[in-house]
C-alpha cells in the first residue's frame, strides 16, 4: 500500500466493472454482455477512480482491459448516455465529457502498461479506450469503429484526434475519424493500430500472458518507458534527450540494473524485482 | 452568406481556377492542361483568396480539388515562377513563399474537408496541395513528386517538412523530401499517403461521391473533427483532452445530435442539417 | 575550413573510430569487430566530438555510419559500460547519459545527411544511432534491438522514446521499446524503420552510393531539408510554414537554384555546387 495516503478511502468494491488482481496483474472486465458492454456514467466514473487508485498504490505492474461476451465494448449506451445527455445543461455536458477524457488521461499516465484485449466490436468510447492503451492485443474478429460523427459528434472524442494520428498517421486518422467507418483487423494490423494479432479467441489469453510477463519483468523500467513515450510525444528533441538522460541515471541506481549485470556475469537469468 | 461581412467584396469570378458549386460541394479544378496545370503567381493568389472566402461563408460543406487533363498538378511553372523568382528581391521572395504557405494553411484551417482527386503527376507544390488535403483519393496513375531539392530548393516547401512526417513517419518523409523521387500509387498507398485508391480514371468520381456524402452528412461534426485533428497535432495530451471535451459539449447541443437520437428511437435514417 | 575557429584544435586522429573522407563524403566505421562493435566511453566521446567538428567545418556533405565485421553495433559494452556504471556516482551517471544523448542530438542537428549502413545486429545504443540517422540502408540480415528494458533500463534511451514514435507510430514504438524484442528486416521495412532494403551484403555499397549522390547534388538544399524536418517535428503548423517560407526565400538566392534554371533552359544536367 502507498505510504502517501490521506483521508480518502479506496472503493470497497467496484460495482460497474469486474476487477481481479493476481500478483501484480489487474484484470478489468467490462461486464454487460447483453449490451455489448456499453458504458454508463457509472462505468466511466469507476474506470476513472480505479485507474487513479491503482496509480497511487504500487500493487499493479500491468493491467488488462477486456470485454465479456461477444465483443470488447460498444461505447456509450445510446439510451443511458446519449439519451440522458439531451437533458443535461451546458455545465453538466462539460463535466461528463471531462470525465471521459480523464479516463483516457488516466490510462496514458498510469505507471504500468495497459493492455486492451480486443475481440469483436470496439466502438466509440470503446475504440478510444483501446487506442489509449499501450498494447492492443486483438483477434481477427476485432473491429475498431470511431463512429462519433455517425451520431453527430466530433471524431475527436476523449483525445482520439490527438492519439490516432500519432499511432497511424494523419491521413489514416482523418479518414477513420471523419467517416466513422469500422477498421477491421487486417487493416488495423496493416496501419499499426494492432500491437499483436492472435488467432480467433486468442486475444484474452495472449493479453493475460503479456501482462504476466510484463509484471514479472523489470516493471520499473517498463513504467518509465511508458512515462517517457507519453511525455515525449509533447516534448522537443533536446528536452527529450535530457529527460532520457535523467531517467537512465535514475534507473542505473536501481536494483534491477545491478541484478542484470550480476546475472549476466553469473550466466543465469535475472530475478527482476521491479525496483 | 456570412453575417460577418465588411467592406471587402467577394471576387466576381475566379480567373485562374475553375470553380463550381453544387449544394454545399465546391469543386476547384486546376485548368491549364497544356501545362499539366502548372501553378502561376495568380493561381496561388486565387487559391488563397478562394479558400479564405469559402471559410468565411457557410456555403461550402466539402471541397474537391482536381486537375484537368493528364495529371493533377505539375507544381510551380518553371518559366512563370522559377524564372521570375530569379529577378525578385529578398522581400519579394519572402512574400511569394509566404503566399504559397498561406494556401496550405488555408487548406488545413478551412472549416470543411478538402478532398484532392489525384491522377497522374502531383509534383512540387501540387504534391504539397494534395498532402495538405484531408483526403487523397487517387487512381493507380497517381505519383507524388516532392521534387524541391531537384531544383536546388529545400524539401520543406509550404509546410511539407511539417506535414509529411505526420502522415508517413519521419523515415519515409526524409527519404521522399531529401531525394525528391516520385512516390507511385502502390507505395503511396502502402505508407499511408493515399486515403482511397480507386480504379484507373476513378479518382474524380470517387472524390465527388465522397464530397457529396460529407456535405449531406453531419457537416458541423466533420468540420470540428478536422479542426481538432489540425489543432491537436500541435497540442499536448491534456490540453487536447480538454479541447475535445469542450467540443463535444458544444456539439451535444447541436440539432444533428438530437436528430441522431430521434432517428435511432424512431428506427429511421437521420436527416442531417449540418448544424 | 571554417572561418569561425578559435583556440580549440581539431583532433589529430580519431583513436576510437575509423574515419575516412573522400570529397565531401565522410565514412565513420565502428571498428571493434571482435566485440560486435560494442561502444565504449571513448567511442561515444569521439562520436560526439567528430560530429561537432564536422558540423562546424564545411567539408562534409554526407556521412556514412557503418560497422566492421558481422554486424552494425551491439550497443554499450556490458563490461566496459554497464559494469563501469555500477560504480559511478549520480552526477557521473548523469554525465554519461547526457554524453550519449549529445551524440544523438549531434546526428539530428548535423548540417548534412547521415546514412546508417546496417547489416546484422543494431542493438541498444547501436539501434538508436541508426534510428537517429536520416537514412537507414539495411540488408536482409539487419535486426534492430532496442533492448534497454532487458538490462533493467528505460526504453527511452538517447531520445529513442522521442524518435521511434515519430518514425513508426506510437503503437509499434511502445511494443518495441517496452518489450525490447528484435525487429528483423522484413518487419522493419514494413513499419518504416528501413529507408532502403538492399540485397545481402549490399548495405555498405548502397549507403556509399547514396552518400556520393547526396554530396555531389545540391548539398545546401539537402542540409536545409534536414534542418527543417528536424525542427518542424517540434513546431506548430503556422510557424513551420513561416520557417519554410524564409528558407525557400534564402535558397532562391543560392547559386544552385540559378544553376537549375540555367541548366533547364539550356537542356543540360545541372552542375551542383552545394551553395
Amino acid at each position: 500500500m502507498s505510504p502517501f495516503t490521506g483521508s480518502v478511502r479506496a472503493a470497497e468494491r467496484w460495482s460497474h466493472l469486474r476487477v481481479a488482481e493476481d500478483d501484480g496483474v489487474v484484470t478489468v472486465t467490462l461486464d454487460r454482455p447483453d449490451k455489448l458492454n456499453a458504458l454508463t456514467f457509472e462505468a466511466y466514473a469507476d474506470l476513472r477512480d480505479l485507474l487513479a487508485e491503482l496509480s497511487r498504490e504500487r500493487r499493479a505492474r500491468a493491467l488488462v482491459l477486456a470485454g465479456e461476451g461477444r465483443g470488447f465494448c460498444s461505447g456509450g449506451d445510446v439510451e443511458e448516455i446519449i439519451g440522458e445527455t439531451l437533458s443535461l445543461d451546458t455545465a453538466q455536458l462539460l463535466d461528463f465529457n471531462r470525465m471521459t477524457g480523464q479516463v483516457v488521461r488516466a490510462v496514458r499516465e498510469a505507471p504500468f502498461p495497459v493492455i486492451a484485449a480486443v475481440h469483436g466490436v470496439a466502438a466509440g468510447a470503446g475504440a478510444v479506450l483501446a487506442l489509449a492503451s499501450d498494447f492492443r492485443v486483438a483477434d481477427p474478429t476485432a473491429r475498431f469503429a470511431f463512429l462519433f460523427t455517425r451520431v453527430g459528434l466530433s471524431g475527436g472524442d476523449m483525445g482520439a484526434a490527438y492519439l490516432l494520428p500519432r499511432v497511424v498517421g494523419l491521413g489514416h486518422a482523418t479518414r477513420i475519424l471523419m467517416l466513422g467507418e469500422p477498421v477491421r483487423a487486417p487493416e488495423a494490423e496493416r496501419i499499426g493500430l494492432i500491437s499483436t494479432l492472435t488467432d480467433e479467441g486468442g486475444a484474452r489469453p495472449a493479453a493475460a500472458e503479456l501482462a504476466r510477463r510484463l509484471a514479472d519483468g523489470p516493471a520499473l523500467a517498463h513504467a518509465q518507458t511508458k512515462a517517457l513515450l507519453t511525455a515525449e510525444l509533447d516534448m522537443g528533441l533536446s528536452a527529450s534527450v535530457e529527460m532520457d538522460a535523467a531517467t537512465q541515471a535514475l534507473l542505473m541506481n536501481s536494483e534491477d540494473y545491478a541484478e542484470f549485470h550480476a546475472s549476466f556475469t553469473e550466466k543465469r537469468p535475472p530475478k527482476w524485482q521491479g525496483r
